[in-house]
This record gives structure tokens, C-alpha cells and sequence, in this order.
């Protein structure tokens, strides 16, 4: 699956290291937009030719067809029209569609699975004659389909993929994506359109986090108290569960579900207070933050219960892996109830740690009894846990690979923490093995992949779409591609026009971003707003939570204010940071800008360095927005600082130098939980500065 | 229902005929906010007070509270506390959430009901103290709860509700929206956001256009073939049906179905041909326009399906009314089918139309057996039929006026075709019943309201809420609101804040054009196409089907040119225009226009006639832009013309004059069916230019 292969990636290899010959070279790329793969591919000739594409264009299927090839052709037919405005002739495509002189030819060599260690290969060859897209399974084709999407361009001439040979395979078989619906819920369509989207990224696990303290989310027809009582009538019906698994499933990803256990299990007892190892009244928790109530492992109500849920939801999800939790369990329950105590004496066990080992035993036995096989986080592996469960990590990746060389099979998840508002290039970079550690290929194996969780407290149907992507999508990267394709660059670079393209789906990560900007503003005028966010970022981890002398945030908190739209990866701070190393180094790279670093800096800063007085009026008629005035004051202090130093040929005294950095110091203070992030620049231009 | 009540509505009075000073004094209003009533309550009295609200606030259910009130009160907490900001404490609103201090009290008197001629009136309360709320129906409340946010507004002092006294109720008890979900099939979440769209604006009938040529949208159990073979998979199933009409009921909106017989019906031939008229095989029509296929009316077969498929629908649908559709049968594969030439010999039928009365009385009683009233388009009204169908008169008002006056119930639904791309303004004046009409009481009764139809041949999931919206609200208001509201400049102001409203409740209006731009841009800055679609507008009417030369629409064509994104009303060209009269008069109204009229005008047109300029290099590199690239440079001459008419201080001889006017009549020509909608102002900015 995760053959070593040479990398015969001719702009990518340009990439890495270049210098500054090959830094032009490559802008003439991207200013053709030529090479926008994502993930990008094991193996890629350019061919140096075009296929134009005209409104006779057709595709033909053969082979081993189904419907992850049928929808999915339509669906890339459907979509090429759309870009291109070409009113191509075909209609939907059916196992039928064979046509021999069509100019897309697609060969299924078999149909397609959706489970763990499909073959997930294809080979894609687009010359100046056609395409031709082979693989051994649908799954191959349908990565194929858009791989080749990625390849659509235009010059005066029209529209044409660009000619190469493709051969691809993912690095990981377990490229995956966790979605909290508890804590808050969407509806159906948020999570097909972030399947959709998964598909176009090649991930093919959707994994859904189902049952919390905040919420139970799922219908159950055996204990129906669970979503009546736990859901605040917000939950997926059965039947809602089967259209996402069929929608998944057509588009090559499973989908596996999460009941954690036996702690984050207070929307349980709401219906159930037998289950749990406390006698109270329970209701749905709105506060956030690790809860005491947890289900009660000495008591065998638990298992019988446990045994009949389980069994019906392993009858709803296919999939052959079940998610069981078991984090965060802090036995504060366990310890006060004394029956917990007597069972904990009589058998022998010590600590939670190995009740909780003792109640994992029994649920893994139920589990086994319905087919499936166990996933939990961390805390699952424990000494006596048998080799068949799957470990994700998330506590640290150094556990993870102690797993491994135990035997045990384990994805990461640890650096894949999509809510701690960290720059892309962190998640990036945090390769799941790395080549130093110097794992053997038994114990490598063992490592399936990744996950990215996506966590709810923030998140709402509104946000919940760019607080996943673009972002997941360069770790779909790193779960998908050779281990070297580590360009940062470049990566930010095609990020861009991945996220674009994701608009596509129906992903509102861009255009929420917008409406968020005009319910601030009270629809107002939003440029300044923009440029303000386009260089603050969230405080990276989970500081939300601590509001001194302010509400704290519950479950209805609203989530409409300025970092419920904020980036993580402030675009225009982060080029401003580029651009200052480039003109403090002397380069001038073209890379990303127009004319030159020095120019594209001026430009920036003065526009930021007026912002303030633009933006003033409109916090004035907007209450929502008065916490963040100083802010907006502090980034055009800032700028100007910034411009003043490269206007003034960057000479300072060292007492200027001194009084300046101190004023930046100060700024650094987050102001309504939002970082300055030009900062790191302005410092530089001035610690760069000439003493006189 | 429809009592004619005094108008009070203090900003509305102001506006009617306003003269210069009038203006000036709203121009205030229009700052601060403050009256952004849509639809306008039947009376309205401005207190002259605020009341503030802050993180305490509270809201207090009383009387008979169902699901409608609880879910649409917590619903409304969560919007105010999207909109404000404010960390409001309360989380679900159940039925005892009763409090006698909290600032809102609702009162209801009796519990929702969702059918036609229920009670829907309220009365709503804002003093410095506290709100009151109450009505007689849960229906009343969930409209008052709109009217109670749309009387949000800020000051320095922070976010308050402005005090007034509101009895309110609506001219029409019909006032629906009827979705073609056939020519396109649209997701469950897409209907749902039109739903809350439509309590928005307090429509209270969904009419959902269920079969077509090109399509079956719902799944029928009895007749599964209906949605398996005629839907190329994309149909509502029962329980998605269901899903709606509870989620409608909640909002006070009735759902009712309509399957168009006996015409355009062919995807219902494609499973069953022997419903047809014509032995032929049949396949889901991919064209446009009135097809030949249609049921066969002399046969017993086509009776006792309809009867079994009217039976299983009839408990689908629990609204009483059920639509037959009944147009556009064009009678040709009638004419050609020997057994019902036979059969109408036999029964004495002189020709289609009496046999299709004769096939509408058989479906009546079918209905009748089901205990529902029918509902048809026009051509349903003849003769024989009895005076309990509802007429929905699409072809002219004359017509439903004479059905009126013959006993018929009707709606109307001419004049409010949304897909004709028709200015607001003509569709907001197109009043169902002119108070010039002199229609007695009981004829006036007769009329029940109206239903905008937005039918579906260029509309997609992405398209149809802008399509839809904002203009529908604007119509909305014509249903509910006296007669005499009827100020346009007044409804364009008051529509951009609702538009503005709506996307709270995800609708993609608004934010789907700038994503649109993205992609027909291929992600350059959009500013300068932005300023194109401002002043250009869609041709009106049906032209879009005449395509000279080049392929025409099929159901699967692209429908992501610039045309479907464009306006209807383009914003900035009206304003252009409205600047043009206010500077040719004399007048600076302020109401629209920042500084002065002249001021705007030479700095829109200016924008303007440099603007393709910027746009040229960006249609360059994005082929599906070519086709606007002529009418982007006519915009650019046409605003420069303009320009300089108002900087030559309005002097032309007459020879300039007729040779400027010569190059405007040239540009009037449609240019990739669009028209320019700037040339009517600059037009009369030359001919009123001063001969010398």
C-alpha cells in the first residue's frame, strides 16, 4: 500500500530548496496555475501538451462499473460544465456509457469497496489524443476523476487538461476525518458537503463522534429515551444516518461511528440515570470542559444495556470498526459510589485505570460478538487489552509508536487538532513517521494513517466548514503523499486554489466568512473589516475558555462574533511575514508578489496603517464589534511602524530601535483573543535596522 | 381576514408623496435603522422610546404553547444573540419556561394550527419596561417574533428593540411560494432554508411542484417505478417529505403537492407507459418547453393508478388541498391515438378541452374520496367544473377576477413569476385585488391571496435562493400588508436590510454570487466584475431559450455563467438612474446617495468607465467570460458618455446630441442576454443636455 516509489515529480522536485533562478521559473507556473495537484500524486510527467476540451467532449466507461463510477463521472461531467461554461452533451452516466471514440475513456478493472486496505491506485494519462484513467477498483477511478479536475486550465485558446502521466497510490490506507455532531449538531447536508469535500481531497474515513455530555445524536429505536431526552430534538434519524453512509460509500469513505464511554456520557442518563454511577437528575450538560458523570462499570444493567444499543447501532454502520471513546474519564464518580468501590475490592482492581481496562474487556466482547473491531483513544491501551483494537493518538505521538512496536495498529491524531487554531504549516508538517524514526516495515504498517478531529465547541453549522478546510485539506496531503513532498510554500500555494475549488461543493468556508463580515458590520461596507482579519488570528489552543470577568461560554453561546470568522492562517500576515524576510535578505522572489517584496510591503502597511480610521465608524455603530477597536488601532500602529522603517531605509537609533520594540512587545498582548499577526515583521524590519 | 383597518404606520405616511423637507427627515430614519418593517404591519405606532437589552434578557411563554412558539422562540433567542453578541443565558424554550420577569412575555391563546383561514393576528408591544407579545394562535406569535427582530437596532449605549405599538394581521390568507423541484431537484436543506425564508417574511403556503417531463421527485411506494426510473435518483423519499412538512408546520406553513396531469407528465411514462396516450418508449425529457406526452383519459388503467397514487399521496400530504397542475396540454398525442378519438366520438366530446374537463371530474372525485380540495393552474376552470376547485390563475388576473366573480375560489399567481427576471417594483405593484376593481365583499373574498412561482428550468441549488430571494419578499409584503403600502423606493430600501436578514438563516443569495464570481474569475480579484453585474441585468422573459447558433439549454446544460448570478434589479444601475431624475430635477434628496446625487453619479460612472479596463485582463485568462467581454466595454463607453455629459455641464449641440444618442441605441442591443441597464439614465442625461 505504501510502497516506496521514486518521485519522479518534476515541479515539486523544482520546489524543494530552489534557488533563485528557480524561484522565477516557478512563478511563470503559477501564474498558468498549471500544476495545482493536491495531494499531490506518487508519481507525475509533465508531457509539455494540452487536451483542449470542447463541447463534444464525452466520457466512456468499461470494465467493472458501478455507482461510485456512475455518480462520480456525472458529478466530474457536471462539474467540468460548470467551470468552463461548456454545454457538454452527456446526462447522467450509466454503466452503458461506452463509447469507444469518446475522448475520456475510464477502465474499472473492478468495483468499488469501501473498506480498510482497498486498493486505492490509479494511472491517469492525458496526452494531446485523450485520456485514458485505469484502475483496479472504482476507488481508483474516482480519485482519478479528480486528480484530473485539479489538471483543467485555459489560455486564449480555451479550456485543457494539462498533458501527463499519473501514477498514484496513497502513502496511508486510513486517511481520516472525525467530526464532533454532539456538542454541536448539523444537519445532514453540512455532512455530506464535507464528504464531498473529503472525496476531492482523496480521504476516505469519516468518523463521527456521536454521543457527549452536551448531546446524544443518533435515533435509537431500542432505547429511544437516548435522543429524545438527550438531544434537544437535534439529532440524526436513522434513516439520515443511512443516506450519509450511502452518499459516503459512493464516494469511497466509510463511515464509522463514535459512542464515547464510559465518561462524556451525560446525555445518556438523562433517559437512563440507571447507567450511570451516580443517582441524580440529570440533563443535558451546556457547560464545557471535562464532566464527573460516567457510566457505571460494576453494575451489569450497563452491559445489558450496552449489548442491545451496540447491537443495533452495529446494524446502522456497516463499517466493520466501532469507536468506543474512553477518554477523560476522571473516576470522580466511580469513587464516590460505593457499590463501584465494593466491585473495585472484590475483584481485585486497583485504580480506574484498570476498571476502566475491565469495562473496555466487556464492551470489547460485545463488540466482537457483532463483528466489529475496537477503536479508542489513548486511554484504551492498557496491558490487557488484546492486539485487534486500533489506538488513536492523541495525547502524543511517542505513544503511538510504542503501540505499534507492541503490535497494536494505531492512527494519529495528536498534531491533527483542527480547533487549536494552529497555522496549516504545523499541521502540515507533523508527519505520522517520520523517516528518522527509523521504524521496521512491521512495526511501520501498524501505523494506518491519521485523523483529523474536528471538535464542536466552536464550531456551528455557520463556521463548521472553515474550521475544517482548507486546512484538512494539505493533512489529506500528508496522509496521501510521499513522505519528502514537504514544501511549505508550495503547499500554501496550492492551498489556495484547493479552497477555491471546494466552493464548488458547497462549501461555505469562503462565503461565511463574508456573510459573518456583513452581520458584524450590520451590512455595512466590509474592506476594512477584511483587511483587519486578514492579519489577526485566533490565540492558538483552547483560551476561549477562560473569560475573566466575562459569561463563559455555554452550549448557546453565540458563535457569530469576529473569531467565530477568523483565520488560523491569516493570509495577507503571513505574505507580509514572507515578504519581509524576502526584502530584509535582498530577494525578491516574484513568488507571490506582483512587483517585488518591497513594494508589495509598502502597499500592505500603508493600506493597514489607514484601516483604522475606516474601520472607527463602523465599530461605532456596532456594539458586537467594540471589543475589538483597540485591535484594530494596535494593527495600524503597527503598520505604520512597519512602513515608517522601510520609508526611513531602515535607520534607527539604537534608543528608536529600543522604544519601538517595546511598543511592539506590548502589542503583542492578545486583545480579545485575537494575535497581531504582522508583528514578527514590524520586529524584524526594525531589529534589521542600521544604527547610525 | 381582510378588514380594512386605519394605517397608522407613522414612516410609512411620511414617505407616501413625500416632498423635499419629508425626505430629509427620513433620510435620518434611513441612518439610524430604525423602521425596517417588511412585510408593514397593519398599524403601527412609534412610541419614541428604546428598550435595551443586555446579557439577562429573558423570555416568558404563557397560555397555550405548542412546538410552534417553543421551537421559534428558542430559535429567536439564538438569532438575537447572533446578532448582538450578547452571552444570553436561557437554552431551549419549553412550555414552562415561564418567568414573570423577564423582559419578553409571550401570551398565546390558542395552540398553532396549520391550514388555511386560521387566525394569524398579534399584537406586540416594545415599551423602556419589557415586551409584550400576545395572539390569539401560536401562528400570531411566530410572527410578531419576526416583527420583533426586524425591530432590532444599536446606539452607543448598545442593542435595543425600538418601542412601539403593533396590531397586526394579513390582507391575504394565501400567500405562498410554489418551488419547482422537477426541472431541478433541489436537497431537503435547501427547501428547508426557503421555509424559514418564508416565516421570515410570513408566507404561509409552500406549494411544491412535484412531477414533470424531466422529473418525479418523490418516492412512491405503491408506484415505485414513478421515482426509480423518472428521477435519475434525485427525489424527495417519504420520510425526507415528511421531514419537511414538519419542519414547515413548526413555521405556520402548509405543504401541499402538485403532480401536473394530464401533461407534463412524461416521467411518469418512463416506469408505467400505459398512463400515456402514445405506445412508445419513454425517457426522462432532457429539453425545455411544452411536450406532447400526456395521459391517457379514455382509459380505466389511468383511473385506477391515479386513484391508488392520489390515495398513497393523500395521506403523504396532510394539507386539504391538493394541486392537479392541468396546463399546457397541447392535445397533440391525444389527437393521435385512435381509442380516444374513439372515446370522445363515443361520449360526445367536441375536443380537448371538454375531455380534459371530463378527466378533471374523474380526479375530483378521487380527491374528493381522499377528502381533499383540488387546486389547477387556469385552464382547469371550465364549464362543468364545481365551485369548490381553487383556480391558480397564471395566464391573467381578468381571468381569475371572472372565476372570482363566478363563485370560484383563486389565487393569484400572474405578475409574480419570479423566473422572468422582472424588476421588484412591477412584481410589488401587481396587486391581486386594485381597489379600482370595485369587487363586492364576497367576490373579494373569493380571492384568497397569491403564490410566487420560481419554476426551475435555470435554477440549481446553488442559483434558486437568489432567484427566489430577495425579490419574494417584496411580494410577500403585497399579501400581507394594506393595499396602500406601496412606496417603491421605500420597499428597495426596506428589501436590502431583509435581503441582508436572510442569509442568518442560510440563505445563499448573496454570498452564492460572490462564490460564482470566484469561479468564473477562476479566483482573480472579482471587484471589477462586480462592478459589471451591478448595472447589468438578465433580458427579461423567456429569451434564455433562443440561443442562435449555439446549443441549446438542456436539462443538464451549466448554469454557472455570469447570467445566473446576475440581478434582476441591478442595485447600482437603479441607483444610477434614481440619481439621474433627482440631478435633472434639481433635487438632492440624500436618500440614497451619500453626499448629493451629482456627486454619486460622477463618481459611479466614473468607477464605471474605467472599469473595463481592470475587468479586460481577467476575461483574457478565463474563456467562460469571453462572451461578456463586448459588454463590458459598451458598459464603459456608456458610463464614460454619461460622465462627460455631466462635466460638459450639459451642453451638446444638436448634431452631438443625436450622434451620442445614436451610439446609446446601439448599445441597448442584448449582449450574451444581458442588458445594460445604465443607458436609460445616461439617455436622458444627453437629451436633456442644453442645446447651444
Amino acid at each position: 500500500m505504501r510502497t516506496k516509489g521514486v518521485l519522479i515529480l518534476i515541479v515539486a522536485l523544482m520546489l524543494f530548496g530552489c534557488n533563485q533562478d528557480e524561484i522565477k521559473e516557478n512563478s511563470k507556473i503559477r501564474e498558468n496555475n498549471d500544476m495545482n495537484l493536491m495531494p499531490i500524486p506518487k508519481e507525475v510527467n509533465l508531457t509539455n501538451n494540452k487536451f483542449y476540451i470542447n463541447e463534444d467532449f464525452k466520457l466512456s466507461v468499461d470494465g467493472k462499473i458501478g455507482e461510485m463510477v456512475t455518480t462520480n463521472s456525472t458529478r466530474f461531467l457536471r462539474r467540468l460544465a460548470g467551470r468552463t461554461g461548456l454545454f457538454l452533451d452527456q446526462d447522467f452516466i450509466t454503466k452503458n456509457s461506452n463509447d469507444k471514440s469518446a475522448e475520456l475513456q475510464i477502465l474499472s478493472k473492478g468495483l468499488g469497496k469501501v473498506k480498510l486496505n482497498v486498493d486505492e491506485s490509479y494511472s491517469l494519462e492525458v496526452s494531446e489524443k485523450g485520456i485514458q484513467l485505469s484502475a483496479n477498483n472504482e476507488n481508483g477511478i474516482i480519485y482519478g476523476l479528480e486528480t484530473l479536475l485539479q489538471l483543467l486550465n485555459s489560455d486564449e485558446e480555451g479550456y485543457y487538461f494539462t498533458s501527463c502521466k499519473i501514477e498514484d497510490e496513497p502513502r496511508f490506507p486510513w486517511r481520516g476525518l472525525m467530526i464532533d455532531v454532539s456538542r454541536h449538531c448539523y444537519p445532514v447536508n453540512v455532512i455530506k458537503r464535507n464528504i464531498d469535500a473529503m472525496l476531492a481531497t482523496k480521504m476516505n474515513v469519516l468518523h463521527l463522534h456521536l454521543s457527549e455530555d452536551q448531546g446524544f445524536r443518533v435515533e435509537s429505536k431500542v432505547y429511544p429515551k437516548l435522543h429524545e431526552m438527550g438531544s434537544d430534538g437535534l439529532y440524526f434519524t436513522q434513516n439520515q444516518i443511512k443516506e450519509i453512509i450511502e452518499y459516503a460509500k459512493v464516494r469511497g469513505i466509510r463511515v464509522y461511528p463514535e459512542f464515547d464511554m464510559p465518561s462524556h456520557s451525560t446525555a445518556w442518563f438523562i433517559g437512563y440515570p440507571k447507567l450511570s454511577s451516580k443517582d441524580t437528575v440529570y440533563s443535558i450538560e451546556r457547560t464545557w470542559g471535562i464532566q464527573n458523570p460516567a457510566m457505571n462499570p460494576a453494575s451489569e444493567y450497563t452491559y445489558q444495556f450496552l449489548d442491545k444499543f451496540i447491537g443495533e447501532m452495529a446494524q446502522l454502520f456497516p463499517d466493520e470498526y466501532f469507536h468506543i471513546g474512553g477518554d477523560e474519564n476522571n473516576g470522580i464518580h466511580w469513587k464516590d459510589n460505593k457499590n463501584i468501590q465494593k466491585y473495585m475490592k472484590e475483584n481485585g482492581i486497583k485504580d480506574k485505570h484498570e476498571l476502566q481496562t475491565k469495562f473496555n474487556q466487556r464492551i470489547l466482547k460485545i463488540l466482537t460478538k457483532y463483528n466489529k473491531k475496537m477503536v479508542g483513544w489513548d486511554e484504551i491501551l492498557q496491558p490487557e487489552m488484546p492486539n485487534n483494537i486500533v489506538i488513536q493518538s492523541w495525547r502524543g505521538k511517542k505513544a503511538m509508536i510504542e503501540a505499534a512496536k507492541k503490535g497494536y495498529t494505531a492512527i494519529l491524531s495528536n498534531g491533527y487538532y483542527i480547533d487549536l487554531f494552529w497555522d496549516t504549516e504545523r499541521h502540515y508538517l507533523n508527519d505520522p513517521v517520520l523517516e528518522n524514526e527509523n521504524l521496521s516495515p512491521e512495526v511501520e504498517k501498524n501505523i494506518l494513517g491519521g485523523e483529523v478531529t474536528s471538535w464542536a465547541e466552536f464550531t456551528t453549522t455557520e463556521n463548521v466548514d472553515s474550521r475544517i478546510w482548507p486546512r484538512t485539506a494539505a493533512i489529506a496531503e500528508r496522509f496521501w503523499s510521499p513522505r519528502d513532498v514537504k514544501n511549505v510554500d508550495d503547499m500554501y500555494r496550492r492551498l489556495e486554489m484547493v479552497s477555491f475549488h471546494l466552493e464548488e461543493l458547497g462549501l461555505t468556508h469562503l462565503t461565511n466568512r463574508e456573510m459573518g463580515m456583513r452581520r458584524l458590520t450590520n451590512n455595512e461596507n466590509t474592506n476594512s473589516l477584511e483587511n483587519l482579519i486578514n492579519v489577526i488570528e485566533s490565540i492558538e489552543g483552547y483560551t476561549r475558555h477562560k473569560r475573566e470577568g466575562l459569561k463563559k461560554y455555554l452550549q448557546q453561546s453565540p458563535l457569530t462574533r469576529l473569531i467565530d470568522i477568523s483565520y488560523s492562517d491569516a493570509p495577507v500576515a503571513r505574505k507580509i511575514r514572507k515578504a519581509t524576510d524576502e526584502y530584509l535578505s535582498g530577494k525578491n522572489s516574484a513568488l507571490y508578489f506582483t512587483d517585488n517584496s518591497e513594494e508589495y510591503l509598502k502597499y500592505e502597511l500603508k493600506k493597514l496603517s489607514e484601516n483604522h480610521k475606516k474601520l472607527k465608524p463602523i465599530i461605532d455603530n456596532s456594539p458586537i464589534l467594540k471589543e475589538i477597536e483597540q485591535l484594530s488601532e494596535n494593527v495600524s500602529i503597527v503598520a505604520k511602524i512597519g512602513l515608517e522603517a522601510i520609508n526611513s531605509d531602515k535607520k534607527y537609533s539604537k534608543s528608536q530601535k529600543e522604544k519601538l520594540l517595546k511598543i511592539l512587545e506590548k502589542a503583542k498582548e492578545p486583545i480579545a483573543e485575537f494575535e497581531n499577526r504582522i508583528i514578527p515583521a514590524v520586529e524584524k524590519l526594525i531589529k534589521n535596522s542600521v544604527k547610525e
